[in-house]
């Protein structure tokens, strides 16, 4: 492989000179930079990006740290992401934390040590530090202190699930609460509360304790368990819900004449099940794409128009609610 | 934040001896190392792994190359992977190609520059070349002349998948075969045809350009509309079995009793959908793991006792095939 030393050779100018061009770190003629530049292209010359970024204390590599990448939400924020830094030349290096907050402490680190350019973040802030990192923008899991964060309508999402729900005349209710410390849970779940108090509506309350797909499968069995007989469920998340349309098939119980379900989220998969799923779409490419650009901004030390981001949801109505007033 | 000097100096050494012991570049005594252990718990020093990495060649961090995480066959891969090599200190960090061949030269590029200890990869060679990379181990897409490589026995998958459908005496028969550059995808066809012209069976083959969500929806509308009175479908994939059994609920094809199906790969979601799929078991994680085991003795320098592992696959029966000689 070429060196920067043979660049120099080739182009008949000192390595330090060679060195300034490629780092941008000081005055070289328009000739000089020609003459290296040509010399790059015959010898096929790759800078060493550690030599580079060890010189520059910065790379062209973004960190994204996902809670975990089996759930489809965070496959589609991803590729927003990519879509958006990839076009600006910098490369997106993934770290997939399992929701496991050891783990993320470790890509931390890795990510610190390695000079990364910027992180973007899914884990929020209120289980793990960042204190190492600087720029930083949190995505969807923004926690209660984040600077720079982007994320969706939350507690709006909450009301339009239980308005869509009550349009139905629903008969008793059950609504699944995602995990407490995740904080867009605990929004959709006020959402959710605020309108079936408002609507004097009876209800229970469910916890599940992640949006793993195993804690889905058991959630959906406590829920059939304990409420046999219940006519509504108002899910965390699409995987929640999905998981309960499985149940009920297993039960033989009918999805929506005998049981209604809404779910949150809009993954690709839920207009794929049957019956296709009826659920809160959350534009989770955008708030990949978007918190990108927030990012793309702070590294380069461009004005950021708007620190904190929240992005509207919509109701998109399928088949597993009932039609309005008919049961 | 802590130096190698400020390690030095508490230690009462010089730095050149202290740079050894970290890494491991020469000859420390004993008693050095203990003074040396014992600074860097008291002043909490991290080597910097940019600075080490230019110096030893190569980091801690291992790049996983991704076709794409929105296939949810990949995430299982990607959690073996990490599973197996966070025990051992390495960082995984992902490239979610996208089905993307430009951005997969991109990310390897940008592996290469950024000194990655070794690579695992489910893009095969076939579709861009890795001269840059040594280790590098391929991951279920294995191209045709890779040296280290692990995948699934995808004949014998195949195979099992016919004669599966074989045993419900089944009317008319579509195959559908995955893209063609896709050499697991192949494999299957391969053993699919291989037993349907055992058994003089009638069948026809329809082509999907890809393991996209968008493309197997596709693919599913082309099936009923060049087949309406199809009665059986061999899908390459899950996803490609699910959109179909979807594609059928909107035209009221009742499954398994008026078009059976079975998939391949076994994603979790196959147990969720309504009816739950009958598909062949791929393991995915054990792929990744034991994919990952092979690239840390290959990275240390260890024996890799076997260069090519084949896993076994199975049938997963559920809902979606008819019992035995009933129609």
């Amino acid at each position: 492989m070429a060196t920067i030393r043979d660049v120099a050779k080739l182009a008949g100018l000192s390595v330090a000179t060679v060195s300034r061009a490629i780092n941008g770190s000081g005055y070289v003629s328009e000739e000089s930079r020609k003459k290296i530049n040509r010399a790059i292209k015959d010898l096929n010359f790759r800078p060493n990006e550690v030599a580079r970024s060890l010189y520059q204390k910065k790379s062209k590599l973004v960190g994204l740290l996902l809670p975990d990448i089996s759930n489809p939400f965070f496959p589609l924020l991803a590729k927003g992401v990519e879509d958006f830094l990839h076009g600006k030349g910098y490369q997106v290096i993934l770290g997939n934390v399992q929701e496991n907050s050891e783990r993320a402490v470790d890509y931390i680190h890795a990510f610190s040590q390695n000079n990364i350019a910027g992180v973007l973040s899914a884990v929020d802030g209120d289980i793990i530090t960042y204190d190492e990192f600087k720029p930083l923008v949190f995505l969807d899991r923004v926690g209660t202190d984040s600077e720079y964060s982007i994320h969706a309508d939350d507690l709006s999402g909450g009301e339009l699930a239980a308005r869509a729900v009550l349009e139905t005349a629903p008969g008793g209710i059950v609504v699944i609460a995602g995990p407490k410390e995740v904080d867009r849970s605990h929004e959709r779940l006020q959402g959710m509360i605020k309108i079936l108090n408002q609507s004097k509506s009876r209800y229970f309350v469910v916890h599940s304790s992640s949006f793993l797909l195993e804690d889905a499968v058991k959630t959906a069995q406590e829920v059939f368990e304990h409420f046999p007989l219940i006519d509504t469920v108002i899910a965390p998340s699409d995987i929640h819900a999905i998981a309960l349309i499985q149940e009920a098939y297993r039960r033989n119980i009918r999805v929506p004449a005998d049981l209604q379900v809404i779910g949150y989220d809009d993954i690709p998969i839920s207009n794929l099940v049957v019956p296709p799923l009826t659920t809160i779409h959350q534009p989770a490419y955008e708030i990949g794409y978007q918190g990108a650009e927030m990012l793309y901004q702070l590294m380069n030390n461009k004005k950021v128009n708007q620190k904190k981001i929240v992005l509207p949801v919509t109701l998109i109505e399928r088949d597993t609610l009932r039609k309005k007033g008919r049961k």
